[in-house]
């Protein structure tokens, strides 16, 4: 079973590396671009079989090593 | 207009984060765990209205910026 993890930083947190990428579309050319941020996408290969016990699964690994709660937001699909 | 980025590896490149995550998470427990790949997800505030534009001006800033070609895939969604 696959799982996509989407891990981004909380909305007011700021977010140097986005404003570096923000900064250099900008000097590329893209004027249209406003704001960035940089999150993480981690995609995880699982060999549970049961959906719901993959959720609550991943539900603990964001909570304990793929997010920092304190300044990161997760979400997550499965399958 | 908001537009999301997702930067991932190729399926041939190795992935040693990705690998350091699997193993982390292995050592917390989470055996069920057989992979793990780590890519960017990179959320876009773009001001063009036009949505068929943006799409042009996202493609042009995976190529040129956002992803490497060479050893990552991108995709986005506008919107």
């Amino acid at each position: 079973m696959k799982a996509t993890v989407y891990v981004t930083l909380k909305e007011e947190v700021l977010d140097p590396q986005g404003d570096a990428v923000r900064r250099a579309l900008r000097a590329l050319g893209f004027e249209d671009v406003e704001g960035v941020r940089v999150g993480k996408l981690i995609e995880i290969e699982l060999s549970a079989e049961d959906t719901a016990q993959a959720r609550d699964e991943l539900s603990q690994m964001c909570a304990k090593l793929l997010a920092n709660p304190v300044i990161e937001d997760f979400r997550f699909e499965v399958g």
